[in-house]
């Protein structure tokens, strides 16, 4: 964990494209503790609401002029948004800058980042968080707190970078955890991705009228089912191969289960339930941001 | 709902069989509110804490002679040990008694009422509620506020059986919604029994390394994932036939989210995703049990 404190970013102009909930909840922690704080965001209205509510020292649909002397772009938008900034990035900041991203994939985004010319530094980043809810009107500085934050360097990420990137984590009360892209990939399309998926089948599944009759549980079970559609399909479009093995594995096991249901081999199946409920006791008790 | 006030039970001997989760929260709302509160379960230490802390006003691990006079019954165990209570039932029970259950299925339960001696008035039973954890030590008298109580009403129930379980349901602070034993299993299949197996399915098989890349949305998903196996496994022998058809119609519907993520047609797989989504917001719509 970085040590760097609340006064790393003292001296640093610090620029986020996207304050909907990731961005907007970044600044909210990073306001007041940077030299200057500028966001940009596609929507007049979100980028007045920011203004209004002093969640940035500037804003505006486009980064303008405003990006000139920034020290730090952060990108918080859905994955192809993101690539899509960076093609863009040399065009809207002139000089040196550390660049890092919130994106739930970091394959295509790492990809982007190496074609930045060199006097960009790029880090890719992705915090383990989130909330039903998105945009910036449910932004919150809390939303990072505890969580574990991936971090993947690329060969030209400079140690200067890898150390702000460490205390940007540690300002938003999250726990660095440095990996290669293709692994947090294959992680989060069994973790994240997989768990989408079969929460929205799951919902498209069930009868209307079976309503009355659904409890806590079934809302725990169909809870992402309801994630934006814009950031998901940038997922599955960029992470579609380790998310087709994943969803492949799941459903054999799936049709394990049914079988043998149906032939009444009760022994066998519970006891790859209890299994089951094993493994997700096993994961709990490694998945702790907090005792990182 | 009931309008029986707490009153009801005054001049009555309830009796509850299992005091876990479910029986201990119901022996929390009714002790001091009926003329005497009995508890059965057959854990000696369960038996020991429910009397230390006077959840009952009588318990043991036998109902032996506990049970003379008694008015109401309520069984809330597994579905199999409901089973068995009801064929034993007539030997516990001298006189005439209104029995009710707490089952997750009901078929097999209302069967089972059908061939009780016509001096028991039976009512099944289904509370739409529940916790992670289980055991007396988690009964909650508030676990039913709000939740909806499914009823079933066999040909040979009286109105005033309908009418105490009403008055229960009330008590508790649900909401009574009569309907047929089959539909009432279809639905749970679709609601309850198929959640649990698609949230266990995914907790086996999310490889443990993938831990520290999960987040709130994983736990979510998997929070079924560790219900009771004692509990799950009556309800999947005694509901394998719907279970079946819905799990057979949810591994079709994640066939084709796969087949269509593998071809590249993100138009069409976007148009299910957002038909998932706003089928589950219908459904929340008509499911808050406290605006019935």
């Amino acid at each position: 964990m970085s040590d760097e404190g609340p006064g790393f970013f003292a001296d640093k102009h610090v620029a986020i494209f996207g304050l909907g909930l990731m961005g907007g909840s970044a600044a909210r922690v990073l306001k007041g503790k940077c030299r200057r704080l500028t966001g940009i965001d596609p929507n007049p209205a979100v980028v007045q609401a920011a203004l209004l509510q002093k969640v940035v020292d500037r804003a505006d649909v486009q980064p303008g002029d405003l990006l000139v002397d920034v020290d730090l772009v952060i990108l918080a938008a859905p994955v192809n948004s993101i690539v899509f900034l960076l093609s863009n990035l040399p065009s809207y900041c002139p000089n040196r800058a550390m660049v890092i991203d919130f994106g739930s994939t970091k394959k295509a985004i790492c990809e982007a980042m190496r074609t930045l010319p060199y006097r960009f530094d790029p880090v890719g980043g992705h915090p383990m968080c989130g909330k039903e809810t998105s945009g910036l009107e449910n932004a919150d500085p809390s939303l990072f707190k505890g969580a574990v934050f991936a971090l993947v360097a690329l060969d030209r990420t400079s140690p200067v970078a890898r150390m702000t990137a460490e205390a940007l984590v540690g300002l938003l009360g999250s726990h660095p955890l440095w990996l290669d892209a293709a692994v947090h990939d294959r992680h989060v399309a069994a973790t994240s991705h997989l768990p989408y998926l079969i929460s929205n089948a799951l919902a498209f599944c069930t009868p209307v009228s079976a309503a009355p009759l659904t409890a806590t549980g079934f809302a725990s079970a169909t809870r992402l089912a309801g994630t934006s559609p814009d950031m998901m399909m940038d997922v599955l479009q960029t992470n579609r191969d380790a998310i087709l093995a994943s969803l492949h594995q799941y459903r054999d096991h799936l049709a394990m289960l049914e079988n043998l249901l149906s032939t009444g081999d009760l022994t066998q199946l519970r006891y790859l339930l209890e299994a089951g409920s094993e493994n997700r006791n096993r994961i709990e008790m490694f998945s702790k941001g907090d005792t990182l």
